[in-house]
């Protein structure tokens, strides 16, 4: 039997690689690409089975660029998960702690841990494209002064040794993951229990009461909305597209009656995906 | 007189400078700092008079991080403007365009000008932290084959010329700015003609049908919103601040109804300021 192929954004040892394994098991063959952009192109063009991307962490907020390809891709949310994030200090092996003079992540991750730089003020904090990335790196160059924030898989792939361990401000801070389909490809359907998502993207009328009107469909059904996300609709300044989760099940009656409605107030509207609750 | 000081992240020459000179005149001194977090500390100390930050772009959407130090500063909106976007190619003097290998700017601006890039796939594009500073750092390095996507006044300031105009995709290309006082800081209420909007921030109790309520308060007063944005709300994973934007002033007896509805309805509310609609 061919493993199913799932592809991310990052170097290997990226928390999409942690996610992959939660959603799809330890037997997936992860392939890594270099932007969001460039998972969406392998996906839609069959290169990749299914493709694992970020859409939100509790403390930096929404990823806006993946909601955007959510739209002008051809995708469906055919699962979710959360991934608890855990910052490591990584450096290679021999290199100490009080040598280290600039430590290398992606400008999220390092923005995680300032606390850690508030009293390490010797430390220059230095962007770089991806955690995972960022360990690779001074791995490879070895410059002795370098460390980098990432993940305990990345230290392990890698082979950097972890210096410090959850340097993170925060421990509440994780990251909501969807497993994502082409829209015709067949995927089986997971049923059984505990509560389901709906994710759904629309456009209003440009009229007052609008948006109102459009969650009145919702609740009006009580059905309770999860997430509401603004992003802007090109060609119509300062006009919006509206991004929603709710909890519900598609093929729920409520929930198509919600649809049908909402199909009556919106210009535009389209279902991304209905899929089991992360826990 | 003295001049008023009014801060703004980037070099001389960023966008935030043409949007300084809109809401406050020719005659005010414009401040340049490195981050948005400096703008507003400096605000915050008294360091300057006003601060001058963008808030939205009709293509890239919100500055997020904007409205998370609108949250954590105490501040008021008391203006807004929006500016056009207009992006140009810039080099020093005796560069010609064929020669050009690597082009400079902000993210934001290479990703806003990809249809150029596709018609000149030579040319690299190279992320730098400003457009401005783009503009700045072609000009002083001065390799040969190096250019920047910066605005008429950044190829003025630092003497670049300008190789190819208006290279951007998209023409509907504004960027909306807020102009803030401290918030304890006497501001002249400017009164007369025209529409105003009220920015507020709020968030709402964790149950089912929440944010519907929260905009009725709006919606069954005619008070037509122009803006909602959600950002995580720390330290409760998966709950949100919700920023609205809404044609009125604070004054008004129906807004002022619509504000006590809503304290009902949320956990918190503040209200950043009430200002004339910007053209």
């Amino acid at each position: 039997m061919r493993r199913v192929r799932a592809g991310f954004q990052g170097a290997l040892g990226a928390f999409s690689q942690e996610a992959a394994y939660k959603l799809l098991g330890p037997q997936v063959e992860v392939v890594p690409f270099p932007q969001f952009e460039d998972v969406f192109r392998a996906l839609d063009r069959s290169r990749i089975d299914a493709a694992v991307i970020p859409i939100e962490n509790t403390l930096a907020g929404s990823v806006h660029e993946n909601y955007d390809h959510l739209l002008h891709f051809d995708v469906r949310i055919i699962r979710e998960t959360n991934v608890g994030i855990v910052h490591h200090l990584i450096a290679p092996e021999g290199v100490r702690f009080r040598d280290i003079r600039k430590v290398y992540s992606h400008p999220v991750a390092l923005n995680q841990c300032l606390r850690f730089f508030g009293r390490n003020p010797k430390m220059q904090r230095t962007t770089f494209y991806d955690t995972a990335g960022s360990v690779k790196m001074v791995m490879e160059e070895r410059t002795g002064d370098a460390a980098a924030i990432g993940s305990e898989v990345a230290a392990s792939i890698y082979r950097g040794k972890i210096l410090r361990r959850s340097i993170e401000d925060d421990r509440r801070n994780f990251t909501r993951f969807f497993l994502l389909n082409r829209a015709k490809q067949a995927s089986r359907r997971r049923s059984g229990g505990g509560p389901w998502k709906t994710s759904l993207v629309f456009t209003t009328r440009n009229t007052p009461g609008a948006l109102f009107k459009a969650l009145s469909a919702f609740a009006l059904r009580d059905l309770n909305l999860t997430k509401i996300e603004s992003r802007p609709l090109h060609g119509k300044p300062w006009e919006y597209l509206f991004y929603l989760d709710f909890l519900g099940r598609e093929d729920e009656a409520r929930v198509q009656n919600a649809l049908r409605h909402l199909t009556e107030l919106a210009d535009f509207l389209r279902v991304l995906g209905s899929y089991p609750r992360g826990a």
